[in-house]
């Protein structure tokens, strides 16, 4: 695992590129968890500028949900984070994400499936938390946890999605391919119910990569973008969610 | 309340960020009143360029209509923003948008409904302006606000949205509200027919945190934004409405 | 009328304008008429860069349809232009675009509508050029003349649009309504059949403004946001139409 | 045809225009064929930055699948590229690209067909390749060959597309044209079934230009537009795929 500043540094990095991608919004956070020293650290949340995020600005909470370092409004919806990353040795890296397409399958009355092969890791299905209320207490939390069971991601209904990964590089594999297949999946809709790409559909298929590989390489594209930009607002998607 | 020259930075910026987000086009406006004196400050009309307002460019009405400052062709709808001041004192800032998404629903055969749980301010729904025509007149804007009635958003058909608000930043908040929840239940409909979340649906469900506090956090989120915009024509959305 | 300067800077800006909009692709062309000198100006054609265009840039032809001034490859759909301003002298502007939205309307078997007010220009309907082919022959530009009639737009089959004005700023915005009601019906019809707003629907509603001072202040403004604009490749819409 | 310092001037050209396009993403390459030499050139594959691929920054592979120059990690998905080198002489231009919207036709269950004029190319549609895996060995290589027959593309299920071509220059015609015609058919669709040009409705209709004069001036624009390009990262669009 990664020193305290090289988990700051790949912190601040990928809640950079998840402002690029338009992924967060005003509301989204993101935590990674040591468990060494059993520290969480946290993006900042409602009304921070995450697309100028530094390693330096993020709070630090323990598993009890205590903030131990950083001042200031913390993310209204910690309990997402303390929650799972209590129970879930598997899910160092967490992410709230208010993903403009994902968070569709949490509006439609149909299952998120994959359609593209890409988004294999979701041939199960996703759960879906079913109250019209935001994760404000660690009760709630645990609930998002007991659903989200040993999935990586959980659709909240009518508000975003939770995406939990065994480390931030495969995080942000596993949110950006949540929400290329969710764009997928809605535009192809236009033309009738889609080909959808149950467990069925990949018996027997090999997997050609594995998801470590993939993840690194993935962030080192994204992480190369991210350098480059030049922090214009993103426009076109929703900004709320 | 604000100063004469604070309400006039805060519209110039209103203004300035709602351009940013595609929602003036060419022919929307806002106002912020100020009870005290009786004045009216609205941001210019069709053709000026809303993504460079300063605070010295807004008019001054009055209550009745009258211009009290400002040169030049003062918006042809006036009459939507006078008739609302004038009787709501809960609406001290009103917008008149061409929101992208949200008209839709002004042209939809569909009632508007929240799909997001951020929008539960309209779970009661929207009325909708039925006559196709500007809101050119003291008559045509009396009835603009009958039909808002106690309301925060109003469709107007075929034509863009009435946003009442009590003040510059919850005006922002709602229409930012407004229009992402009008494109995710747009898009989600692609996949059938949405889970519409109407008043049964929050039922027994206590408002997870205050307008206020939202309101400012997300003002302040723009504002840093919109200090850094390079101000390129917004892409890919309608201009005119 | 301007004169001949006047108005080969006009039309370098409205190319440029149409560009930023990214109304014309790589196909479209328009072209402005000097009835008192017969000269017709016309921008370039297929590969050149519509967003750099300058005065100078211009190709002159005559109603015959020879070329007057400019070298190299001219528009292989000069003659629409030619068979337009021979024929209607209240057509002194002409403009054969892609643009994204409304060509679907001559890819889909459904009628183009109003749904939006400011669309009202086209509450009869348009006609539709039946022939998937280009109109590269004195004959084809007549068949599209006739099938315009005294209309404002036409719509060419699995292809693109036709707009006639009385001048370049009338042009730029019936170009612009066009394309923007498009994309509301388009978007819209996700929700069902929208509230299309034919002729019966604004029966006995008097237009609230001129057509003449709409078009001169929708010019200043997009003139005024065609100066700042950084040229940027336009992105997210199709180029080739 | 050009000298092994053209192709590669031509290779990196190609391949920064189709990431400007957003059809790569961060999974797509393409390649470039002297017969006179055997050499294969190809682009960078997963996780490198196209945006910025210089002449120097290409692999070279023999038809077996050999590297003779270049270091690091190849695309996984090099089989595609020797298997129709190897067989098509008319193919000395291949790409596999993630094209956002084309891609929807290997996710839809509907079949591929023109609804613009300028797609003409598919009349007679798109071959799917039906497994749901990457194209990693020279035995799925064959299959997508054998599949794409005489094609200029194949559709790859839940995956992406091929594009064969005739040089670099129609390349970039063939998969512009493909992605466009892609784009206006899913939005159309919203309307109702579109208009499908397939071979009958061009029965009896004589092109209009031929390719090559086409594909040259296309290329013409488009890398003229790249000059220009800031590199911002393409948002909006999947980048998985």
């Amino acid at each position: 695992m990664s020193t305290e500043a090289e988990l700051r540094e790949q912190m601040a990095t990928l809640t950079r590129i998840f402002a690029m991608r338009g992924l967060l919004g005003v509301h989204g956070h993101i935590s990674g968890y040591a468990p060494d020293s059993g520290r969480i650290y946290m993006c900042r949340g409602l009304g921070s500028d995450k697309a100028t995020t530094r390693p330096e600005d993020l709070f630090v909470f323990d598993l009890a949900g205590q903030v131990v370092e950083g001042e200031g409004r913390v993310p209204l919806e910690w309990p997402i984070h303390t929650a799972i990353h209590a129970a879930r040795p598997d899910a160092l890296a967490v992410a709230h994400l208010h993903s403009p397409w994902a968070t569709l399958f949490a509006v439609a009355q149909r299952p998120y499936l994959p359609v593209l092969i890409a988004a294999r890791w979701f041939a199960a299905g996703l759960q879906v938390y079913p109250e019209p209320h935001l994760i404000t207490t660690p009760e709630r939390g645990e609930r998002v946890r007991e659903l989200l069971g040993a999935d990586q991601a959980l659709l909240l209904r009518g508000h975003g999605v939770v995406v939990a990964a065994n480390n931030l590089q495969e995080l942000l594999y596993i949110a950006v391919t949540l929400e290329d297949n969710a764009r997928a999946a809605v535009q192809a809709a236009a033309l009738g119910t889609p080909d959808f790409l149950d467990e069925a559909a990949f018996a027997g298929v090999e997997p050609d990569t594995t998801m470590s590989i993939r993840a690194r390489l993935v962030w080192d594209y994204f992480a190369r973008l991210e350098a480059r930009w030049d922090r214009q607002p993103p426009f076109g998607v929703g900004a709320l969610g």
